[in-house]
């Protein structure tokens, strides 16, 4: 569980609602055919740009931000270089029997364990890594357009109520409240963008800047156990990587 | 049919003018001269910053965004396996006869067939992709451009309306009708570019992301084929564009 | 003569004064005071900005785009192939002899017959697609600077105007007249930099692309008629530059 | 101690206070509700947008901006020079022995001294130099979304204060404080947004930017002292990076 | 002298000043305390943004767009022409002895007549040029900086006047003057970032990119005169750097 996540939204949320509550009724802040222009024109803007399949996939990785990160930076570190310790003392092929969930890793110890060239190993590992970047960008853009959305659609709605407003201006005491009305959209609109979709566009972005670096420490690591094989370069190089209060030693023996 | 396109549009629209209806008259926010401007400036606009045949490729590339996609990213490596296949079992010329849609797989099937120098394979599959891409990427400019001169032309509207408002002050009860007319232009700019131009850019956009994709496939593979020509091996790179879930098994026995 | 570059400008200018006609006098519109401001302002800036030269440099550019463009991408990959089928009849000393109004393909022609390093041809040729890119992107840069000068200088008009009204606020009367006049220099920036500016820039900046593109289709054929000078290879590797239905023949038997 | 950062800081605050002070009373200014949306509104979605690790990373960072920095490039090249003498009298073993408190050049030393291969060498720096820049772009990244959210805050606090106002419009006396009272939340967003945020995330950058340069100095000086070890020419090339007037001398000899 | 700097300048503040004195007073325009918030607090901002010492190195490079251009493109062409020559004629230890006010032609020149390796003489130049450009950026990005504190600085001082005015609306004959001194700020922040750091930030980087292009000149003359040394082959690569019309003659003998 992603505390920071549920934190943040729940404490910007309260702070809101409190803000509006302090100055007034919170009914006053719902209205439902602002509420439609904004989330429903937000919607369907983002159906047209992209493909139905990468706008759900946007979606589920956006739920997978209240998840917490499984693995640190360091415990990839360490293990590769258990691999690399194990395949010094049992050989390359011992690598096939690798358990591990990250699929990338598993592919690289199949193919190293496959006695695979060295060039295709380096091929096949880049393009996995640009496969997973590709794909995890779709949720960041999709987050990003829907943050550019909704304040638009925003707009569009206090327009329509300005306009309204505007033409029928004879009773001067109804132009408070029609103004009101008119500009709940882009509140609606301003807020759905600061506090939802502007944040968790960064956080996708956060994890996967955390995933890239986990792959980089992968295929890194693997060159290593192709080329020398001394699981201590190999820490030397990989722990790299990683924060120096991080790093288990500095130098082994 | 791209569903999602027709979906996204028609909700979008009937949001918009259901927020409208239930606020008063359609008609309201029906105005020539309004639409005058905003689309007549705009595609006035367009026409100085592109010349004329880029703007007709974009409004044809914009129409096809109703089309639904053809190939999948799948369909394609398991056609570059099939070829690799092919021309294990009866040599790279029977390349030649390949059938396919795909113009640049073609012409990667008749080079190799004619035992064409692998560099010079690479420089012209390498200027294919770039030309495709630069082709593409004339609709997605030429709408962000849309995009981008429609509300500024909303504006120039409602600056007109305006100035003209502010010069006859005389009358206070034409206020109102005035300023609603004159920010007409400005929602025409705001709705066009929110509901049209920007979505129908993304969705260019994300085709041109799909395609470079499905060409960099085509690419590895010929260069797989060129170079060690086994189909496993083939699979097990190209595979790796793929999204992990839609490999068709991760292991060829 | 570049049609579109006429008809845009034209419309586009037409469409605003008849919106202003239609809803009052055009007179209203012109304000001596506010056109000093707004030119005037940004010509000081942009030659601030920019050397004296570089601001001709770009203004004799701006002119060119109502001429129309010479050289389709298609001729000059039928050049090439004609280039590549003389050397190779009657050797490189006869490419002396090419008559072109292309000055970087004349170039390349003397280096070839001069029987210059391939590399120092390489070299100097890749200098001078540079140099042509930079030279262009002046014109292009200068006339991003004027599009976001001028309305700055319209809202700085604006305000004047403002705090000018706003300090004898004694007759209501005289506000709204006062206000127009104030609104008219952010009239005028918008107006310039959307009908003009903008689109400007962007038609040179697509001519830079369809020029670099061509000074590519010359450099890739040099290569190829210094590596292997076959004018089927050549038109082969040339054509991928150009749509597929543009191609004279995709396959040449 | 970092005299402009303080001293910038608390200009900035005493210029803004002294220009309310002068206009009124600083408690006008001073509104608990506004405070709470705007900087609680900020944080929390900050700590959605961040993992919490990398929000705390951020805040120790933005305290350091108070701290002077500690060495300047010149010392760093004089150090290089020093180390290339070191070695080239004593020998790469001797390396071991020196003295400093840079982690990286540390390591270099160390990695010579051990005699590691020179590909491993300039690849674990560049690693190393690649994990310093982006831990401290997390510092930069998190100040440049602060700067970005607070004014975002502003204004959803400023809308809800106006539609409260809007709603209740009876009586025009309260219109004028209560609009005051909700435009301190824009105040609030753009001050801490201009004053703190993003001078904090300038700072930041400039100190990465800084730190970058003497790792590339101690980068090239450790590839110098494998390559050839003269230290004449070692300072012949780190002397390039810093600027002509503090160069020690330009010609020893 | 650069009379376009300075012309640029005077003419923008003229019509500026012009434009207030023509609808009323300029002392009207004149206001101690706005001028505080604005300038104080734009510099107090970028003080915390870079270092002392940037800062200043900015404002001396600011001074020197009142100088003109010592050196044309096409007198450095002619220049590595001439050292070829002499190269040429009495070897390369006679470039010891070349005069010339550029730091780094003297450093190359130097670097040959030692007779260094080539790699380290094209690293060390590679190196300059960086150190150079990224002095230089120092100023365009502190004014560019600038450009952006000080409309942000005019916003919050209209924001204090605003609400200021707003919570004593007992007067409505004093809402205008105050509005107007409230929208002071923000005329002196839109004009100080229009007129003054803009197009000062824009003439530093047009500088940069024109003593970067020489620096280019020198780097290939260098390494030509290293490699093959033939004037004749120096002149013909390096007059692709400068405009076709500009070259001395196309060919030489």
């Amino acid at each position: 569980m992603d505390i920071a996540t549920l934190l943040g939204l729940s404490t910007g949320l309260t702070l809101v609602l409190g803000a509006i509550f302090m100055g007034g009724s919170l009914l006053q802040f719902f209205d439902v055919p602002s509420l439609m222009i904004v989330v429903g024109g937000t919607l369907a803007s983002i159906c047209v740009t992209y493909p139905f399949e990468e706008v759900f996939q946007a979606f589920s990785a956006g739920m997978k931000i209240f998840a917490s990160r499984k693995v640190k930076d360091g415990e990839v570190v360490n293990m590769m270089v258990r691999i690399a310790e194990i395949s010094r003392r049992e050989g390359l092929l011992a690598l096939e029997n690798i358990q591990t969930e990250n699929a990338i890793l598993k592919k690289a110890c199949q193919l190293i364990a496959d006695n695979a060239d060295a060039g295709l190993i380096r091929e096949t590992l880049r393009i996995e890594i640009g496969s997973m970047k590709r794909r995890h960008a779709v949720g960041e853009s999709v987050f990003k357009s829907l943050a550019g959305f909704s304040p638009s659609y925003g707009m569009i709605g206090t327009l329509i109520g300005l306009i309204q407003m505007l033409a029928r201006l004879d009773d001067p005491k109804s132009i408070g409240p029609a103004m009101a009305v008119a500009i709940i959209t882009t509140f609606y609109g301003a807020l759905l963008s600061t506090l939802f979709f502007l944040p968790v566009a960064g956080k996708l972005r956060s994890r996967t800047l955390n995933e890239t670096l986990q792959l980089e420490i992968i295929f890194e690591g693997a060159k290593c156990i192709l080329e020398n094989n001394n699981p201590r370069l190999v820490y030397e190089k990989l722990s790299s990587f990683i924060a120096p209060r991080e790093r288990r030693y500095e130098r082994r023996g």
